[in-house]
């Protein structure tokens, strides 16, 4: 892990493809990642075939990578091999609930992330589609998870084919809190905050769209409350849906 | 992370602290992990003193790594600063919703297991506390979190006293799917599970929990049906009690 000071999200391509191999060795070592209990609540759909790319690409609202890339991975919380195990094995299991969705998304997170980690250090460039829980139900039916399976992460995955520049990040001081939180005033909102505000990119980009501020960019076109909370709805009965609530 | 397939969670330290300057350089080199709209939707508690540790071990059911690692970390979901930054600069957040706790949630895991892969590339032991999200309200008072600020893990950080064996894991097959879910037959789960019920520690765990199969030991006394529904209402309450339901 090396070259995490230069990571970047690469949404770009070359035309060669990822070995089987070298796709299981790097799923293989993920599998160190913690987990809870040791149960590896998780489960990765492979998807390689162009026309179940092309399905997959409107549900991440038609985004160049799912179709560009050689290998998409859909991460997805399953409690489902656990039940089926502790059935076949005289076991009543008790996974169909809020709780056990949240332990196995976090298992399910955690396991993608050392995946790309490993990745990255291989040389490939990875895209996270936080798209994947703002329309699960297609992404179930194009799946065909069954109850107790919830996707939760996509990556797409391939060789890089362009330089993209680092992203900013936000200073150290404004995410860590000594022993409580730390909450923000006016003062350190502007401390934190001012730096990102006067990048060119973020001045043009809040220019583009006749906004005053850069938060405005945020609330009022990519992130609004109205999504937010319709999207919400749809999460909540894709939950249901798949037996976590 | 040349080091992963000999990863090992990490619960017994040695008397030597972590220094400020390590500490927030690993902090820092993980901020390049992917996030959304690069809103980095996270803070992280550092907790050094000792009766802090103290009062957080009893939400952690006082595993005895809490007291004694010299670095405990709570990784938080947070929408609040995000929120604050918007308010101050004449926005509208809406991120008072479950989509926007996932969101966060996803980006708080993502991050922490990169802060845990570069730390372990260092020579630093963690593990990883499952129950931060059995306990949520005792934590969230403890540490002072306010609305919009969730705790979803927690990490204990120091140099390794003690060296576990490696633990097992299913192998891979069990955990990839190739285009669709490929569902679990009870041919396939025998195939998948049978070694890890053949391991020694496993025969004796089941032995001396009078149970007949380790799936009972699972779901009758580490992760039973009543423990999960009661603390899925807890879990839903705190949600509630932060905003984000």
């Amino acid at each position: 892990m090396g070259n995490i000071n230069s990571r970047k999200t690469i949404r770009k391509y070359t035309q060669k493809d990822i070995s089987d191999t070298l796709l299981k060795q790097l799923l293989d070592e993920a599998e160190h990642t913690p987990t809870m209990g040791n149960l590896q609540l998780y489960s990765v759909i492979i998807t390689r075939k162009t026309d179940m790319k092309a399905q997959l690409a409107p549900a991440h609202f038609s985004q160049p990578m799912v179709e560009g890339a050689p290998v998409v991975l859909t991460f997805c919380a399953d409690f489902r091999r656990t039940t089926l195990w502790a059935i076949n094995r005289k076991a009543t299991p008790g996974y169909d609930n809020f709780l056990s969705f949240l332990n196995a998304a976090t298992d399910t997170l955690l396991y993608c992330q050392t995946f790309c980690n490993l990745a990255e250090a291989k040389g490939l460039g990875t895209c996270f589609l936080g798209t994947t829980i703002y329309n699960p139900q297609a992404i179930i039916k194009i799946l065909c998870l069954p109850q107790l399976v919830m996707p939760v992460a996509t990556i797409t995955l391939g060789w890089p084919d362009e330089q993209p520049a680092l992203s900013d990040r936000l200073p150290l001081n404004s995410i860590i809190h000594q022993e409580v939180y730390n909450d923000y005033t006016p003062e350190r909102i502007n401390e934190f905050y001012t730096a990102k505000e006067q990048l060119e990119e973020n001045k043009h980009f809040v220019e583009i769209n006749n906004k005053e501020t850069l938060a405005q960019v945020f609330t009022d076109i990519r992130y609004t409350k109205k999504d937010n909370e319709a999207m919400s709805l749809g999460l909540l009965e894709a939950l249901k849906q798949q037996g976590f609530l």
